[in-house]
């Protein structure tokens, strides 16, 4: 099989790098204390807490759920690495939306399962009647990368009750949004919310994801997780991070503010840009091809994400801070 | 199914824990400036490197292999993990020996495989002929744990031969030996070592291991982890420590003491005590159940690890620090 491809990692400090969703400010300052007060006595050395109870503690009293519906994850990868391992048996089936992500095809190659993508209907909702039953697992994003678009709540409730089997709502991009899923818990017994820390928290060098469902389900599924799947380091910065909401409240409102100018200049420049609930904005064009785009801006260190799916190419470009932003602009006016 | 219990981990700063082979000392000092360091600038915000380039051009240097052959991963655990589902199907078969590790009763269960645990044949020795061939994944544990023995290269390269498929030689305790199989590497195309820095390194908290294998085999592994399965802070603790070979010389040294003047003191009890080339003994007794003693201990903080195999039970006890030892030593006394 071909393994998943990763967005292109360069990490030179000259590069405005616009290409795989990293939160453009720093973590919270109280996530650097944390890290630097871990690594003080003999927690370096000693195994850390197998199920993390102090992120699920912090986490579940910030988001209104029960700590022992909290899979703590290294990297929400990781959470859908469990679940697929969970639920889907070799030979098994996995149905997904696409254009999606990517990553979700690589996880039914490696359990030698098959996946079915079933194409967005108009305007990036789900099908209606909900077409494939009874699928080992199912997946959608909400809000959906590439698109950055977002389905209602009662639409979510609808396929995870039409779908018959286990379903997976990934909401690596939920805390950018209005809304999230997490009510829907209490109704739905076969939802798994699956989030990330590496975008909204920025910390994705951190690796940190957490799923949270029915703590019957979690009991489960912590039998399929390696026994101290998250560090003690990264448990002390995602619990730190979850826990200082006034300044994860501010970097929202920078990259909702960006991402609005962001979607109008890019609309300026020809490009058709999908009204986004995330932190990246997903843009077509019918006049050009995108990919010399793409490399044009590359050639300029200023990388984005090209993506071809079956239904049509684009450019899914991050919202970086403010002077990011206005350095793709002038290098897509001079391109175009 | 049910799953892998880990050791107790009992945090209590009041508590002799050798129970799970954690380093008794700290970790390098230039770890802790490693991830203080990795805290600055935009490391914690941005994605780690896939690959852990950095800790793998140090390994490399350190080890004397090519930087290509190594597969970094979250703890010698995920390494297991990736392996496994690399290598063996649903409904296939995975072959060790017992009493070994019990963690790969749980991979093969996680994996839908069978697990065929073969007797060690006297002094701890591999069977001959080995009696297995065709297994999807034969794994053994050189030094092994729970007895803390080793057996010769030229054993592993008679089975690694005979098995007739991928061999897993887990090294995890081989940084308190005197040999270790890497050297073989150049001879057997299907061997693949694979190392943690839990124990010698003093990181279990960091989670952080290894596997050293063909650069093409490892380019196969690397389809099978997660994209960024180690992240910033444990590469960079990881690289500092696995560079830092003259502070963990001391580390060694201590442990070694610590291990033969423990192995005296438990014989004289009664124990009998198997000689170890880990950072922990195994010790039996016929004149009284073993697992009395361990809550006696337990009762006293003192903990160490009770385990009951089809074979008989034993106690594993971690080479703690002088100090650490003495207590045991004197519980001991008290309850015996």
């Amino acid at each position: 099989m071909a393994g998943y491809t990763p967005g292109e990692q360069l990490n030179d400090p000259g590069v405005v790098k616009l290409n795989t969703n990293e939160c453009p400010y720093p973590p919270s300052p109280r996530v650097i204390e944390a890290v630097r007060e871990a690594c003080t006595g003999d927690r370096l050395r000693k195994y850390p807490q197998p199920l993390g109870d102090g992120f699920r503690q912090a986490a579940a009293k910030v988001l209104g759920v029960d700590p022992d519906g909290i899979l703590v994850g290294n990297g929400s990868d990781d959470i859908l690495t469990v679940l697929t391992r969970a639920f889907v048996p070799e030979g098994g089936r996995v149905v997904t939306m696409t254009p999606g992500y990517v990553l979700y095809k690589s996880l039914a190659d490696i359990q030698g399962a098959t996946l079915t993508a079933l194409p967005f209907a108009a305007d990036w909702q789900l099908p209606d009647p909900w077409p494939e039953r009874g699928a080992h697992l199912t997946l959608v994003a909400n809000p959906n990368s590439p698109s950055g678009t977002m389905v209602l709540n009662s639409e979510v409730a609808r396929v995870a009750e039409a779908c018959g089997g286990p379903f997976v709502l990934d909401e690596a991009y939920a805390d950018f949004a209005e809304s999230n899923g997490l009510g829907l818990l209490t109704t739905l017994p076969n939802l798994v919310v699956t989030r990330t820390m590496s975008k909204f928290y920025a910390l994705a060098g951190v690796r940190f994801g957490f799923a949270v469902a029915r703590p019957d389900t979690v009991r489960e599924l912590v039998k399929v997780k390696d026994s101290y799947n998250c560090d003690v380091l990264s448990l002390a910065a995602a619990t730190a991070a979850i826990q200082d909401q006034s300044y994860y409240a501010d970097v929202r409102s920078r990259i909702v503010a960006v991402r609005g100018r962001m979607t109008v200049a890019l609309s300026e420049l020809g490009f058709r840009v999908t009204p986004s609930h995330a932190n990246f904005v997903w843009c077509v064009r019918r006049d050009r091809p995108l990919k010399p785009i793409y490399e044009a801006l590359k050639a300029k260190n200023v990388l984005v994400r090209f993506m071809a799916y079956p239904s049509g190419e684009g450019l899914r470009i991050t919202v970086g801070t403010g002077p990011e932003v206005e350095q793709l602009l002038a290098e897509l006016r001079r391109i175009l």
